[in-house]
Parts: C-alpha cells; sequence; structure tokens
C-alpha cells in the first residue's frame, strides 16, 4: 500500500447499547466510543484481513495506540443499536491508521480515527512484517 | 488467622463519582462497585499487611476472584465524595474473603464481600505463600 | 407466576471479548461480567417478556438492582467468543431475580444471580403493575 | 478571556491505576485516560473556577464534549501514581478548551484536549451565560 492507497471499509458492525455504556446525561459516555472503535477495529483485521489481532499478537506483533481522535456530532442513547464502519486509512512501514464511523439509522453520530505503531512483544517499535504488509497490499 | 479472628477495617479510602461512573439512571452504575471495592482491597494491602498487591504479584502469588456479593441499599450519585472501608473477614490456608461498605456522609449505600484463591503465575491453586500468612497473622 | 414456578431460560446472547473488557491478568476483568449479565437480560426482557427495558422505564417502571451475586469458575480471555445465558428464576410481587450463566464452547464461566426492585421514576418502590405481571404469569 | 489568553493551569490531581484501568498488555487502556481528563477537568472546575460541575448542571448549563485528541507517548502500568494536570486552553463565546498532561515521576505519558459546547438541558446550544463567562474572565 502506499499513500495515494483509497481508504478500505469493512463490513458494519452492530452493537446495542447499554446502561452500563451510559452516563448520567443519558447518552454513551465520551470514552466508550473508543471500546466502540477497538470492536469495529478488530472485526475489520478478521474479516479484511483474514488474521485475527490475537493472532498477531501471538506472532509477536502488537499494535499499540499512538494517538486518537473523536468528533461528537450527535449523542447515542440507551438500547440503540448501533452501526460501526470501520475502515484502513492509511499504511506506512511502521504504523496504521484507522477510521471510523458510529451510525444510527444511517445519521452519522461520532466520526474518529486512532494511530497504531507496529511493536514487538517487548514494546520495542518495528518494521510491519512482510507477511503483514503483503496482506494489506493485497486488499 | 483461624476463624475466630475478628475482622480487620483498614482506614477508609475517599472516591470522587465521575461521569464515567454513573449511568443513564442518575447514579452509579452497578458494576462500578466491584472497582470501588478492587480500590479498598489494594490499599488494605498496602497499608494493612504492608505488602503492596503488585509486590505480591511479582513474587508469584496472585489473588484471583471466585466469589462475589454486593447488597445495594441505596444508590451514589454524580460527585458523592464516597467512602470506602474495606476489612479482612476470613483467612484459610488457600484464600482470603474481603468484606466493603460503601458510604456517603456516614450513610450506608453499598455492602459487599469478594473471596479470592491464591493461585501462582499459572493459575493454579497453592497455599498462601508463609511470608504471607505470618503477616497476615500478625496483624 | 408463583415460588414453585420453574426458571424461565431465554435464548443464549453471543459476546465476544475486546481488549477493554480485559485487564492486566489477560482475563476478563471481574466488574465486567456484571456488564454481561446486563445484556443477558435486556435480551430475556425483549425476546422473552415482549417487553424492551426501555419501554417499561418510558411507562414508569424500574427495576434497580438490589442485590447481585457472581461466582468466577474459570476466566475468560481476549478475544473468545462468550455465550451468556439468562433465565427468570423468581418473581414476588415487587421484585424479580434473574439467574445467568457465562460459558465459552459449552464449559461454564462464570454464573451468578441479580436480583432487583420494581420503583417507580422517583425511585420509590412498588407492585409490580398487572400488565407485567400478567405477561410473566403468561410465559 | 480571548483568543490570546494564557493557558490556565490548575493544581495536579493524584490517581493511582487500578486492575480495572488495566487491559491484557498490562498498561491502561487507551479509553480509560478520557476517564482521567474527566476527572481532571472536574476538579479544574471546581478549584479554578470555583463552581462544580454538578453546579453548573443544576443551573441548566452543561458542556457536552464536542471533540477529543489523545496522544499516547508512553504507557501507565497497574499501581502507577498517576499525575493529572488540566488547563483551560480557550474559551469562545460558546465553547470552552481543555488541554491535559498525564505523567508518572514527572515522564509525560499522555497529552489530550477536549473541546466542549454549551448547551442547555435539552441539549440544544447556547452562548456561555455572563455568571460563569465574568468567571472565566477573572482567572
Amino acid at each position: 500500500m502506499n499513500q495515494e492507497q483509497p481508504v478500505k471499509w469493512g463490513s458494519p458492525l452492530m452493537y446495542r447499547v447499554i446502561y452500563g455504556d451510559t452516563d448520567r446525561a443519558g447518552v454513551v459516555y465520551y470514552a466508550n466510543y473508543l471500546r466502540l472503535f477497538e470492536m469495529g477495529r478488530t472485526e475489520w483485521m478478521r474479516h479484511m484481513l483474514g488474521i485475527p489481532y490475537r493472532q498477531l499478537e501471538d506472532s509477536g506483533v502488537l499494535f499499540p495506540v499512538v494517538e486518537a481522535y473523536l468528533r461528537y456530532k450527535s449523542p447515542a442513547g440507551y438500547d440503540d443499536f448501533l452501526e460501526i464502519r470501520t475502515a484502513l486509512e492509511g499504511a506506512s512501514p511502521v504504523a496504521l491508521t484507522f477510521r471510523y464511523e458510529v451510525k444510527k439509522d444511517d445519521r452519522l453520530l461520532v466520526t474518529g480515527s486512532t494511530k497504531h505503531a507496529a511493536a514487538d512483544s517487548n514494546g520495542r517499535l518495528i518494521r510491519i512484517p512482510k507477511r503483514l504488509s503483503d496482506a494489506l497490499s493485497a486488499l
């Protein structure tokens, strides 16, 4: 993949908001969207890349987050059935950037992005292994 | 320590409720009291036992939870300044039982208990090491 | 329903464990099973009772938790695909008791129960309204 | 206050990391820093502005988040005693922007910012009330 790469959207994931996700304003607490982003990112890896993140970890490659951005347009409420859409926005030799959209009935509620550096199991930054960069290029 | 042992209360710990602890009913979400219990238990170990739990873990002794019970008498709300009281209720050769009280201005809101089995770092059940059982006996 | 009532199990609900559910021991944090219990209870109400909890609330009936019990038999790990089973264990004129099982591949990991008192929107304890007790009796 | 306003740092707040904050990588889960930011923001309002956020809400002024940014430089671990520093970075007639630093022993671990729009209790965007903008100007 290179910088001119198109954004690669995966299939949407559905999530039902529980009481435990909400706060006393009656809406999803702002931190919990990063949980939804994680759900989206994990399923993107499983289905688009064909490699579950757990398997990447077992092979010694981790992708700790280095940056996160969230834009809250409209709140999600209790029992809402949310759609989480995830895309790979960019891949460099050392990092991946994902983009996210959280929707309810086609209405965009929250958008955001996260950037993840490749690291080994000791936390040292590494280049993305060839097997994985090949899989990314093949998307 | 034996079964006739008195309950050993530690010093109270204070915690300020944040938005992220509450749910859309405007009160602390029921699961979050187990976070408060953990805070209480950890400080009990640090101050009463004189051994931080992190240090126990580093020495290869873990205390995974095997049972938890909570009694919700009255709800805690946003920005409440809660008092968490923790006691060792019992110690057998293989397990510890803690008791908890969460109060606001001397009013008891939530009580509960957790039971923890001694385990090694592979998760195998073990007897509580002598150094630790001696420290418990000396309380 | 009366005290000799059979336990009413609903359909299982599936949940995929995320990083955010786990703790540094590599397993699901003990408080998070109360989130899974809520998921199970909510879907039980929607599918078995035919009344979403949100709709109950809108009609002025809440079921705040008064008691919770958890028994941790075996830990759940990252990316595990868990089965949450929920049953109505008992219904009195003023309270409901639910029972839960969390399984992985037919292996029972965590069991528990929660008891919920009927309350109005001001938090005052009430009798379970006739429409709802009729729906419970019809199960 | 105007755009040339200096950044207004409050007193540091200390927080002890619990098991429930960590994930299976052994470090604080990325979403939980938004909880720490909330803690910092709330104490900033209480001590710098002299108005607890709960009191603002009771008077009908809310500050829902519209944007959040986090930069993860180095991970925080279990039992770490973290310092949370919070500043008001900017105030417009309709929004407030806060900046945060999370440190351990003077080492900067995570930085970030959040932007909050003024709203009434129905969620409608409003101008920041005079009493509050006066208090901000007096900082």
